[in-house]
């Protein structure tokens, strides 16, 4: 599954489908982080033609995304609270503090690894979900993460090199393996 | 117009004219800080359904906005740098800092006049840029400003109570109105 190295618990399916409302608002955030990360990323590198379009765009869709989480959260007569603290993500970015990479490669190799972990969950969503409409959601949201994960990996190898990019997209990929087995298994996204 | 109770200064006009590309450039952060300004708000008060919607759609706006200011500056061979630091929203913010608000309320306020200012500022654009096609894109840009302001003061209203947040609107655009007299006549929207 794209640059990931390792699969998600098998036990996770169960986690999550057994509460579905934890994991669509822990989604809420997650949309919201990326929407925000690609806007932060756009204002910093904004002398970048293709980041600023494409990542520009992605925030748009991600933004979009976060309206049908929000209206699914809605129609179970849930409402979602600020976020708690993203343990993952913290660990995603800790794990590149080693003085080999630049910020910006790291920045997109960071993104390029969450989106592909969600997209590899979504698609375990689209496969077992309970409702036929949810699982053709899980399936669109799928296909999103999928590009987008490709997005973030092919903006790295283009400013960076496809090799520089490749490797450390690698070594983040193995870092991040080891950091999901010993994270508890629930269910959020990540 | 809209909440303001002081006229941009009438030599603006023409020393925006008179560096289009600075205006441009600052248009392009402008954007950038409003989705992310609007992104911020979603996720710290997600709770609130309308302020959700509303502010996720109009932040995806403003990311359209983005790509449509970065596309002009292209076509003019011009690339943006990071932002320098923005000393009219920051005075904004200080200019509140009287303990009489509420967080919200004085965020909801201080994007609805950044907001009647860009308006006012994207008429006089709409009135006096160089080409037609110029001034057809400012009166758009324009007309969308004045919906954001007046989206933000209706979110203040109904989050807040009308009279406290017409109160706390029109404190802040007496402040801005000297905040703005003091500051020198740039080409930039503020």
């Amino acid at each position: 599954m794209l640059a990931l190295v390792s699969s998600t618990d098998p036990r996770w399916v169960d986690v999550a489908l057994g509460d579905l409302d934890a994991v669509l608002v822990d989604h809420l955030h997650c949309e919201l982080k990326a929407a925000s990360n690609a806007t932060a990323l756009v204002t910093r590198y904004v002398y970048h033609p293709r980041l600023v379009r494409e990542l520009a765009e992605l925030a748009r869709e991600e933004l979009s995304h976060v309206g049908q989480v929000h209206d699914e959260l809605a129609r179970r007569g849930l409402s979602a609270r600020p976020p708690d603290e993203d343990a993952y993500a913290r660990a995603l970015r800790r794990a590149l503090d080693d003085r080999k990479g630049e910020p910006l490669l790291d920045r997109l190799a960071v993104a390029s690894i969450i989106e592909a972990r969600s997209c590899e969950r979504f698609q375990l969503l689209s496969l077992h979900a309970p409702t036929p409409a949810l699982r053709a959601w899980y399936h669109d949201l799928f296909a999103s993460e999928a590009r987008h994960c490709r997005l973030f990996a092919s903006l790295a190898e283009e400013l960076h090199g496809e090799d520089r990019a490749r490797e450390r997209i690698r070594t983040l990929a193995e870092r991040e393996a080891e950091i999901l087995s010993k994270m508890p298994v629930l269910p959020r996204v990540h």
